[in-house]
């Protein structure tokens, strides 16, 4: 099957430059001698996590139950659980354990950790947990300086039903740095924040083996990752034009696209009208922020040659709208109607979200394979 | 089942609001004389579609492929596919009609007459098909001073393997009005332009039995439809802040909703944590450009009571942030850990679209049934 004959819109993904990407970062771990538990959230796919996993001690990420549920069901035992818990999910995480799985769950108050416990107890279980830390003020997590980061290392140690494992920090402050330098600044800030956190449990005879940190900017600039026991990251996978924003790739190492339709030329406008609207891209504008915004993605050909200038202005549910940055004419010729060009997404997770599966192609226009991705919760 | 044991993020639909929504456009468009076309892009559900189609004349518009498979294979027979054509999708077009459906499509362009007329004769069909017709430059369409128009009409009226039904426009301009005055002048264009249009096709020979237009904020304030067949619309049976800050509808009419966990407290900040982030809400920023900004979603209480000026000020992937506009104190007491809230959506066709079910409630947190919805192409 060709790229040119499937129903738009759909997701094409590059198995070449998400080969590099994983050997790349891989590469960087191997150097800077951590663990990468690569996280399943962007790819939300076995084949792409068992790529990944190359090198590494098997454990990985994950951002839902619906992931945890399914990449156990293809064999990966070890998973931490990266949202902080909600009760509802306790059941299901329980009965997870109770089939073999090995998945750390994740908090950063008493109230969790004292309902985790109770669960833990009612099923008979030790539920594995990480305390969150929070390193740069963006989210979730007990701060440093936040004497219940030990107090709640105590219920975790104390109370039957659960055991400490260590400390989680995410420095997603990354993601709006301006500059490289930036982004190495932060990416020591994560790594001294959580090693600190780590030390402060210690000195109060609390266990801490887990000392895990991470986010795609962090792990591509960290230069030293000493005291920390495993990096988190996803986006590295795939990359998108807001990582390309960042400096941590380069346009061309973007391994998936959302394949469209020319369906319409408004010529009066230097319009072109496809069939894939945010819907097909999401409605992530993650490089409205940048130094260059990119619209809802920039544009290449059938064959994934970018077209220098052209981005997806505008869409609607159904429809995208390809203009030229400067608002100049377009060759039309190019852009006949039922001919199909490819969208860089802006953020890789918004964007495949919005499909079932990808088409994965070594390259050239033909699909090699079609695999599946597990959305939801 | 209850609404406090389902596991968060979810989609919450109280089936009073949506029938009230139903029955009010209902009424609005028996007192203007016109039939309702509701539109299956936003609900996804043939529970849903049934009860809009209450009173009508029992034909649907879709957005995909997939929504006219899935109604098809409930039973509704007669589609308008309201997005330019396509030539990878007429196979699949081909074999819908073959099976007995009559799916109407749309296109604005010289070249896609030629190829739906190819793929007619090349499966013996007659492929019925609509001009689109650009009333306000938002999007696609033929304008009505542009002599293409006529041109297409005389191919489609004269090839075989298709034939001319009409013309249809969509006023997709009238979300970004500021005022229902400007609704009401929008809504009139809309009118005059598809009834203009359909004038000039007769004046040449040419039949023009379909005279469609429709979006939710025309619907909801056009004065006068003379000269219309039929009103396309779909957003009106949820409604969203979009629609309420239009002044289309109240916040109270909102018929879903995004049930989630409270998972953290940063007393600090004044920020409550949930686990609804931007893959539950949907990256829709769509009250950003309104007079008031509602974040991701206004907030509400587990029973739908909404809670004064607490909106989801940012969203990471499975997090969300709840604030207070003013940056004022929360009242930590009503947000237990573990505790739950209902977000208001931006936008419901992209809120919906994060979910493959509604968990139905009729005004209680008992959960009455479970939809199911058809997401992809």
């Amino acid at each position: 099957m060709d790229l040119s004959t499937v129903e738009t819109p759909c997701l094409v993904l590059d198995r070449g430059k998400l080969e590099k990407n994983i050997a790349s970062i891989n590469q960087r771990m191997a150097t800077l001698g951590v663990n990468l538990r690569p996280h399943g959230k962007t790819a939300k796919n076995i084949d792409i996590l068992k790529m990944a996993l190359d090198g590494q001690q098997g454990g990985i990420t994950v951002s839902t139950l619906k992931e945890a549920d399914y990449y156990f069901s293809h064999g990966i035992t070890d998973m931490v659980y990266a949202v902080g818990i909600a009760p509802v999910k306790l059941n299901r995480i329980a009965g997870l354990i109770k089939k073999g799985a090995s998945i750390t769950i994740l908090l950063d108050s008493i109230a969790q950790a004292k309902f985790v416990a109770a669960k833990g107890q009612e099923h008979g279980l030790t539920i594995p947990a990480l305390i969150e830390i929070d390193c740069d003020g963006h989210r979730s997590g007990v701060t440093l300086d936040d004497p219940l980061l030990v107090d709640i290392g105590h219920v975790l140690h104390r109370e039957k039903g659960m055991a400490l494992r260590g400390v989680l920090t995410h420095a997603g402050g990354s993601y709006q740095c301006q500059t490289v330098e930036a982004i190495r600044a932060i990416a020591e800030t994560e790594r001294h924040t959580a090693v600190a956190c780590s030390e402060v449990l210690r000195q109060n005879g609390l266990p801490c083996p887990i000392v895990s940190v991470g986010s795609t900017p962090t792990a591509s600039y960290a230069e030293d990752l000493t005291g920390i026991t495993e990096v988190r990251a996803g986006v590295y996978m795939f990359y998108d034009l807001v990582m390309a924003g960042l400096g941590v790739c380069k346009e061309r190492d973007i391994a998936i696209s959302v394949l469209a339709s020319v369906i319409g030329h408004q010529k009066r406008k230097n319009w072109v009208i496809t069939d894939a609207g945010w819907m097909a891209l999401s409605r992530d504008r993650g490089t409205a922020s940048q130094k260059v915004d990119q619209g809802y993605g920039t544009v290449c050909n059938l064959n994934g040659d970018p077209l220098d200038d052209l981005i997806v202005s505008a869409t609607n549910q159904e429809h995208g709208i390809i203009s030229d940055r400067s608002g100049g004419a377009l060759a039309w010729d190019s852009f006949e109607i039922g001919s199909m060009v490819r969208v860089l997404p802006n953020h890789a997770c918004a964007t495949a979200a919005m499909y079932d599966r990808y088409y994965v192609t070594d390259g050239s226009t033909e699909i090699s394979d079609v695999w599946h991705r597990v959305n939801g919760w």
